[in-house]
């Protein structure tokens, strides 16, 4: 009764991974390889001092052994993936969870045999690199299936995963397991994917628009010359998007449209005072590009995604992908468009994990059998009642703070 | 019986005015003013030979006054107001067709008490402008009205003023008038507004997108050094979006993702190639870079206007405003964003006067308390009735052509 394959501990800062490193599962994307990572510590061990649990009834059994350690995220740019290989080299994963039937644990290094779970587009593309230089195996999984998995599992697991973000006060929001389903998933990456998910390995690719992170990040760079995302998001602070959009007041000579709901203050186009003759690249502020850019694809995606709620009556909006990285002025226009257009009917929420969705699904994944076993409801809720939902003080990454700094401590059970 | 306001006759290819001009109505915009102005031929006068027109029963009454002539259509960037203004002085607009009722026709000049109808944010913007200038009132028009009222009165009124445009092929598109509602009609200008038309005068809008044609000529401005819209759209033609573009081919390895319907030709991130590092503005190509964002802003228009068709079950989308330009690739872009997402199910329609709705729609309001009038359905058929569609061998001024070119002649019964 109660078989747990990943039991969430608690939440607790990083520290260098000084454990054996097992269970590496990597999302490959356009841009970034997401990876999701099992660290035993130090004091696990298979030498139980209690080695049998016993059940209500009296009847005892055998405990299954079990590796206490943590849950640790990274991320990479995809363009740096010979660094990756290195990486991977260099971990000397051990491989004591859940291996490849065909595998053995004797030898705890990488073998010819040894696999890693991979999604995204890059677990097709570089499948051949990997094998060549590493001699691994990436079993792939498939990018949705991960993306759903991980954020149904992130959703039951950790009780402080989602929030709401409205007006600058971010709130938690604790999510019913039996009122999950339906919600729809919008997976902000390069591109962006919205999934409309009924429940767990039951989805739909309904939409998406490639206007997403790549989109951010490539007209960015051309426009700011910042190199990198995150030096991007950081410009886009400091910036005034109203240089450089043209707002309904811009045409309106300062009054609002009323009549059909436009306050002056509106954006009607999206770069439009950029339109000027005597103006060049060079006369506008990289910063100011940077706030409209971001404002830009945050409002479309805010819009698009509440149009495909409204086609399906869904009422909550899950926002994940590697776009959002808790920056308050992201999330606030997502939140704001989703209630704007849905007339507050929708919700839009943020998940703690969210550019891990795809690689903590492709982690579940290795033990995808039982998993598949668990999705008879009884069992689940009986899993999810069994992995109490981590509940700490932990304060969402806002504005820089990022989640690769934090680990989720956890217990693995390999039999 | 019958009561005409603007008859149209047919088009013809545009002479220089050389008749009086009058009726002018201007829509002014976030980038560009619109102007539709009426030009009374040489020929065209008061004497008519026949002054009385006589039923079928046998009654005869007094022809009502007709002036014959010709409907002109032009357009200057917005920022070009001083010489928009040079040019009303210099036309010497004399108003010989729907005077306010104030005013009189003795002085066949612009005087104190004379007014333009105008429309979009500019006719409040630079009201006092006309004002001081040229001491002419801006007679002022609600944008929106005007835009319906526009899209109505060419459908309506010219045969040839709908088309597909599918896989390079364009067809005209023969409106019937009793089927013609409901239709979502989204004008695409700097921003973009979308409205559901439920008949003259009744509509709603419904949505929008700041992504427009201001978009697309500021970035492009900003990417491209490019100054003109038009420039911008011709060096388009050259180049090749999947050099800026990140295709699901470019993640997947060469590959499909065909488990979602995804071909490895479909663009995954719009500009997601550009975040490479190694390359800056300079190293790409204007016009590839022009192509990637006209599909862009193309393909994301198409799929807010599908989601929004779908969303009031309306089957047919009408795409106006100043962005489209009879550009193939646009057109083409469009139709494939709406009949992807819809399935084949919504039908993109493009109109031949796309970019002068709003001005067209300003022009038909001189009369607008005629038109009211006119409003019950049956005296509406009877005017559809008595002014027959206009039946060309007109071309669509595809790629570079410019209605400008165009005309409509057209007689007003002026009492």
């Amino acid at each position: 009764m109660g078989e747990k394959n990943l039991e969430i501990v608690q939440d607790q800062t990083a520290t260098e991974p000084n454990g054996q490193i097992s269970h590496l599962a990597l999302d490959i994307g356009g841009s970034l390889i997401k990876s999701v990572y099992f660290c035993r510590s130090d004091s696990s061990g298979s030498g139980d001092d209690q080695d049998h649990e016993c059940s209500a009834n009296g009847g005892c059994a055998k405990k299954r052994p079990a590796i206490e350690g943590s849950l640790h995220f990274a991320k990479l740019e995809t363009s740096k993936i010979d660094q990756c290989l290195e990486t991977i080299k260099s971990m000397k994963l051990q491989f004591n969870g859940f291996v490849h039937q065909n595998n053995t644990i004797e030898d705890n290094t990488i073998k010819d045999t040894s696999f890693i779970k991979a999604t995204g587009g890059g677990a097709h593309k570089f499948a051949d690199l990997f094998k060549e230089k590493l001699g691994i195996t990436l079993e792939k999984e498939d990018e949705m299936d991960c993306l759903v998995a991980g954020a149904n599992f992130l959703l039951k697991a950790v009780r402080q995963e989602a929030f709401t973000y409205i007006d600058g006060v971010k709130e938690f929001v604790q999510i019913d397991h039996n009122d999950l389903y339906p919600y729809l998933l919008v997976n902000i990456g390069s591109g962006v994917s919205m999934i409309k998910v009924d429940g767990d390995g039951l989805f739909e690719r309904v939409s998406g628009t490639s206007i997403g992170g790549g989109t951010f990040w490539g007209l960015g760079n051309l426009l700011t010359k910042c190199k990198s995302f995150d030096e991007l998001l950081e410009l886009s602070h400091r910036g005034n998007h109203r240089v450089i959009d043209m707002l309904v007041g811009d045409i309106y000579g300062g009054m609002d449209y009323s009549k059909v709901g436009l306050p002056s203050r509106a954006i009607a186009s999206s770069f439009g005072k950029a339109i000027s003759e005597d103006k060049e690249l060079d006369d506008y502020k990289p910063e100011d590009i940077a706030r409209s850019l971001l404002r830009m694809i945050s409002n479309n995606i805010g819009q698009i995604s509440y149009l495909n709620a409204l086609r399906f009556g869904l009422k909550r909006i899950f926002f994940g992908g590697f776009f959002i990285r808790g920056q308050s002025y992201t999330m606030d226009t997502i939140s704001v468009a989703v209630n704007f257009w849905s007339k507050g009917e929708a919700k839009a929420m943020f998940l703690r994990h969210e550019g891990f969705l795809g690689a903590m699904g492709a982690f579940v994944s290795y033990d995808k059998q039982r998993l598949d076993d668990l999705l008879a409801k009884e069992s689940l809720q009986l899993q999810v009642r069994t992995s109490p939902p981590v509940d700490t003080d932990y304060q969402s990454p806002l504005n820089g703070e990022s989640i690769e700094n934090e680990t989720i401590n956890c217990i693995i059970h390999t039999a």
